[in-house]
């Protein structure tokens, strides 16, 4: 009897449709609030790099591009290897639906380096944070009916979700107003791979909720991530806590930015991020 | 007599060649070691976008990947609005140039989201740092003897090239290990546009050569600028200087990434940038 794919899987799956091309489906498992969550888009488009037939080692960076909330139902993937040079390859991506009109939209945008990678010098400059271990703490219930939620397990360190959303502007100062330390992992458990380490990159919530106590409405628009590890550290991480920690840098006219560290829960860097993410008002 | 056109207007200069075409010239003015200085080629990338007739609003983010070095000589732009909204836009861009075989080449793809920006809440979790003002501090003697060097004018305040190639490791601690603060301005000086903002996110030299005292071969792979200043906000600072501070993150099997931000003098934040960095060993 075979069993039953990682909702996870289900959701990044990808069929070859042709040279560069793959196709999909956006299902409501990851659902947020008005398409699915950015960082299942994200991991969909890096599987495609990594299905596809000219791949040249393992990713460096992800770049995506949120042109418009994907809807239910099928999409394309074009993913098209732009240089391969003799470590590195550069690829870009555009993911497609059919739009109102009957044409086909782009509703993301994505570039990314892959390359064969050697051992060399290695250091830290974002060393691992004093935090208490997973399993000390609670994890986080879920405040919002989101469906993709209901994907992770949290356990929150510092920086959670505001008891109350009063509007009250945090006043911590500007090392701590928007620092989010979480444990987080896939739930049900799935061992850590390039593409689920890019989806919690993204999990972090808006850094002006945090900031300001208010439901701002917002949205991520473009996110970048660095690997830091190799895909044989990400399998010995296997289905652990992978700690992550969030801060906000300029809010300002409609759009502030966010950076991003995530370590492995024994201390190893695994990628680090940055995002810019539209708020209303 | 027609005025002379500054040496980085000269640099980005395109000519409109067709839908989504423009053609330029890789010339020797912003020359580094084995092609031109990245900024000048994300700057031009950044160019084609403002120079589109089917642009919306400015700039927000860009990310941009360097595939090749370009050569002296022609180029060519492919730079698509892939999907305009209402108040944003999304650009997929190709660099290309004839390779050794006679067939055109990506030397470098990027993509960008411009939007028409409206006022809201603001703040800054990136304060300012209390820094000498530019005046009080000496220039930096340019001990490259690389063209684009003599395109800047640069004043350091802290995380200089370091005074000797001894292959010393640092041994700061992570807050300043790699920790560059420097103001910098256009050489001759020009007006502070997008453009010439997008470059000065690439003038940070590799953390790599501060962390480690050693000039190790080392090229920008991927550079992403989040912009938090207006048009006009830009063209209030004038010539005046710019203050960058860029910080390394992780360093591991070829690559490393840092985080930039730039300050206008008057303190107000103007950009946040971050880059990763092929290095040799």
């Amino acid at each position: 009897m075979p069993m039953e794919l990682h909702p996870f899987d289900q959701a990044i799956a990808l069929q070859a449709d042709g040279p560069d091309r793959f196709s999909g489906h956006c299902g409501r498992s990851y659902w947020n609030m008005l398409g699915p969550f950015g960082g299942i888009s994200a991991a969909t488009a890096l599987q495609a790099v990594l299905q596809h037939p000219a791949l040249l080692g393992e990713p460096v960076s992800l770049t995506v591009n949120y042109a418009s909330a994907l809807v239910e139902g099928p999409f394309t993937i074009i993913a098209r290897p732009v240089r391969t040079n003799r470590s590195t390859q550069h690829w870009m991506l555009e993911l497609q639906q059919q739009g109102a009109g009957g044409a086909l939209e782009t509703n993301l945008s994505a570039t990314a380096l892959t390359a064969r990678r050697r051992p060399t010098w290695g250091a830290s400059d974002v060393p691992f944070p004093g935090v208490p271990a997973s399993d000390s703490l609670e994890t986080v219930r879920h405040v919002f009916p989101l469906e993709w939620f209901h994907r992770y397990q949290l356990a929150s360190v510092c920086g959670g979700i505001p008891d109350a959303w009063d509007g009250t502007e945090n006043g911590a100062g500007p090392d701590t107003a928007s620092l989010t330390r979480v444990w987080m992992r896939d739930m049900p458990l799935r061992v850590l791979d390039f593409c689920s380490l890019t989806a919690l990159a993204d999990v972090f919530f808006p850094r002006v909720f945090l900031r300001r106590a208010t439901r701002v409405p917002s949205g991520t628009v473009s996110m970048t991530v660095y690997f830091h590890a190799g895909g044989e550290l990400l399998r010995q991480c296997g289905s652990g806590f992978v700690l992550g920690q969030a801060r906000g840098q300029v809010y300002r006219n409609g759009f502030f930015d966010q950076t991003a560290q995530l370590w492995s829960a024994a201390g190893e860097p695994l990628a680090t991020s940055t995002q810019v993410v539209y708020y209303k008002e």
